[in-house]
């Protein structure tokens, strides 16, 4: 089993509302020294696969086809074999 | 400035109906091979600080009071110096 940690983030040209808003309730709690919050998305996909190789491709493949917004998005990914 | 990366995950006790769904579209897409997916947040801090000790105490603070639910949570988070 190979386990991928895909890292989706919104693209530094786009305006973050929800990073904002989080923002602006840190600084209502007190914590004035935040000067800016980003959110972005972990997905966790475990699959059968052959090998890493073949892994990568198809993790490309499902990034490229549903994950990311290739329009306002970013991604990165890490693959692990997992027994 | 320090930039902390914080992941929050569901604790795996916790069901994932986001996942389940993502997990239902890939197989829709014909990515077959998946066995599992699991959704979580990247949130990314950045704040001033003295040091990356003070940083510690501060983002641990924000995560329990605000960024994390720790009843179906659990969090990490690395941070860094940036220039």
């Amino acid at each position: 089993m190979i386990k991928a940690t895909i890292v989706i983030r919104l693209k530094s040209s786009v305006v973050d509302p929800q990073g904002h808003a989080v923002k602006g309730s840190l600084h209502s709690l007190g914590f004035e020294e935040v000067q800016d919050v980003r959110i972005g998305k972990m997905i966790e996909v475990w699959l059968e696969s052959a090998d890493l190789e073949a892994a990568k491709v198809k993790v490309e493949a499902m990034c490229k086809q549903l994950l990311a917004n290739p329009v306002i998005e970013n991604y990165e990914y890490q693959l692990e074999e997992e027994a």
